[in-house]
């Protein structure tokens, strides 16, 4: 069977999680909207849907991870590229009306006590994106624990205004976490500026935090 | 019927809802862990699972609204409130090995795009817990939009930490969080001071930021 039929399960599932949970995710929904024969699905995924959850929740993280390298690259700096990955998920969740949240989100609070293959996926998930994080902002100058705790308040800020966005319909929530954000890396970047107790690869630009 | 019987259901449900969340909560599993008979449910709640749904996620954000303005009450001042509120949740994960979440973000991600009335239901809780954080934040001395938008902040960095916090098993996400946040608020009030810009209700402590 074609690999792009199992492409467009993997596509068709995260959306699904996004929107309904992966209790909610019926598999009978997933072949009819990915336009799949209902074997190709064991046929790709021997173990059925909790197989299929965890490919699903492996590839977003993957996916959400190159999305943030790649804006932060196109970025001048590490604030001003965290505050483009917010302003892009606001942007996302107004274009869906509001359907879109974090599908790695919906998987982890629906079956994090029930399902621990699935939970370790999230947590893989969520440790590459921290990880990632924390590497970045090192290297813009933030002592090393520091900036583990700023990439955990970031990426949690950000699931956190999705919950709230889902439910208030508005991106004020995410807007808000957004200036949060980039206000906290902001104050980080100039407090290790002013006391030089972190490394800091050539930066210029220690302006004074404006919270 | 005796009431007794409907607030166990109501009970039970938040706390099915907070480890399984909306779709993943089966009516006949209410019943048996509520010790309720099965024509319970549909006498108390003529609407089934909807309703009662709507029921329990009204009754959590009046009960974690009430709590949070209790902690608060206790504490010193605003900061050192939040502080506790955030270290409380943290004892409660550990408590429940990792498994309660928050109710009313749990049916936030589950149903806010197929269930209108439920959907209506968080975003009510959400606002009530957004006011009441913005009040307290503007009694202190912070300019009133600068509070409203610390408030949202502040909820929503819980609400990330615990997806984080339930995916990693760890309660790091929601102490990140925590300090955050009361860092935030100490930024603000300090701002406030020394900017002037804000009402002061006989504020003294106007301490540094430590960021």
């Amino acid at each position: 069977m074609p690999s792009a039929t199992k492409d467009r399960i993997l596509e068709t599932t995260a959306e699904l999680f996004r929107r309904y949970g992966y209790t909610g995710t019926g598999l009978k929904q997933i072949v009819s909207e990915a336009r799949a024969p209902f074997g190709s699905l064991y046929h790709f995924f021997p173990g059925g849907k909790a197989e299929l959850g965890v490919e699903v929740v492996r590839r977003s993280g993957r996916l959400y991870l190159e999305l943030f390298e790649a804006i932060v690259d196109q970025a001048s700096d590490i604030e001003t590229g965290v505050g483009d990955f917010f302003a892009g998920a606001a942007e996302v969740l107004r274009q869906t009306d509001f359907a879109d949240a974090c599908p790695i989100a919906t998987v982890a609070l629906d079956v994090a006590s029930v399902n621990e293959p699935l939970r370790e996926a999230t947590a893989e998930a969520f440790d590459s994106w921290i990880d990632a994080g924390a590497t970045r902002l090192a290297a813009a100058g933030i002592a090393h624990g520091e900036a583990r705790k700023l990439a955990l308040t970031t990426i949690g800020g950000l699931e956190g205004a999705f919950v709230l966005s889902r439910a208030l319909r508005s991106t004020e929530p995410v807007e808000a976490a957004g200036a949060a954000a980039t206000a906290a890396i902001r104050s980080a970047l100039s407090g290790s500026a002013s006391s030089g107790d972190a490394f800091e690869p050539g930066r210029s630009d220690a302006s004074a935090p404006k919270m």
